[in-house]
């Protein structure tokens, strides 16, 4: 495909109830790894950083309620919206079909994309698969490979190396509580044990659905 | 880089102590999905297969008890061996520089490629990464995106799909055990437990150091 255009492209990941939340934290990992803007949470956002590495302080979240407001918000950064799916018409990820800044849809695990996630896309890829012994990759994988082919279709400058890691930076400081939550952090713990029976039960905002913080991590606990 | 040669190349993975047992079971599934000809597993075997959704059923596993025997095996394959690890004179896996089949040799979670797993690689491949906030990919998503490399080099037929899953072979008939193991299930599984709090003691084979198997995951259990 044609190299990236003038003005850089940037990319965002969309989660939208992604249920296992060891995924999520290594998912946060592969975002941070492959230079994503920003982390785009869709319903529930109670889910802890297990597996980020600490990834989550250098990334920046943002939530939603619902699906559209999340849209109408990528739309004005100029975005498309890629949903990650073996489906008709989805585009091997190999062949690096970008054009622009665009936003990753990954889906559930269970159950991959659903009508109303796959409503919001403007296009799908896939990753192509060899063998005969499983349906379809993990999620996260999935979309740490499709992240990985953006960054290089964008040409993203690569981090610098020191020996055998790269550089990681300093952890931001924490700044004061931003409005992102009017809950404490010990309230949303307490909201998540009690969560523990009904765990796919979409977090519902009782806010105007966009909220913006790069301390989102202080709602992540490890486990 | 060239297209594969003539002889259809084939990929392998070696699996030298990793540390966390969910690591192991999405890296069968990666292993699968990318076509992967057999499961190389040195020094410890007895980690189970959470995370492979059954892939590990599909899967041919081989045990040594050491690395040099592993690459013996190897180099009589005509196999190149590959370390997926960020260092010095590591090549960037874009520019897939794949030459034959390949081994694929992962690291531990925690210290990556100890310099005896280095001693037995002909080359290195690492991801590039573009963030500031982590040091290194999880293990089984760096793995995941080699193997994927390796594939699209090598040019292995695409998985017929089905909807949006591509197709599952049936699961191949349990066959009678065979001499991979002396033990039986039950002493594997009681031996596991009470290894509980010595979890990173290497597996040590009384055998020859080469066994083989396509029913090794009769020793794997769900958790």
């Amino acid at each position: 495909m044609a190299a990236a255009a003038a003005a850089p492209a940037e990319s965002y990941v969309v989660v939208h109830n992604v249920a296992k939340r060891h995924n999520v934290g290594t998912l946060a990992r592969s975002a941070t790894a492959f230079g994503v803007k920003e982390v785009i949470v869709v319903g529930r956002r109670d889910f802890n950083s297990f597996g980020s590495h600490g990834s989550t302080s250098h990334l920046s979240f943002r939530h939603f309620s619902s699906l559209p407001l999340a849209r109408s918000f990528l739309k004005e950064k100029g975005c498309d919206i890629c949903g990650v799916e073996i489906r008709e018409g989805a585009v091997d990820v190999c062949r690096q079909p970008f054009q622009r800044s665009t936003a990753f849809l990954v889906g559930n695990e269970g159950t991959g994309l659903s009508e109303k996630e796959c409503e919001i896309c403007d296009f799908f890829v896939y990753i192509p698969q060899y063998g005969s012994g499983t349906a379809s990759l993990n999620v996260t994988v999935a979309a740490s490979i499709v992240l990985h082919h953006f960054a290089v279709w964008a040409g993203f400058p690569e981090r610098i190396r020191d020996g055998n890691k790269f550089v990681v930076a300093e952890k931001p400081l924490k700044q004061t509580r931003q409005t992102y939550c009017r809950e404490t952090v010990e309230a949303v713990i307490e909201e998540r044990k009690s969560r523990k029976n009904n765990a796919s039960e979409p977090f519902e905002d009782n806010g105007n659905g966009d909220s913006s913080s790069n301390v989102l991590d202080a709602l992540f606990i490890e486990e």
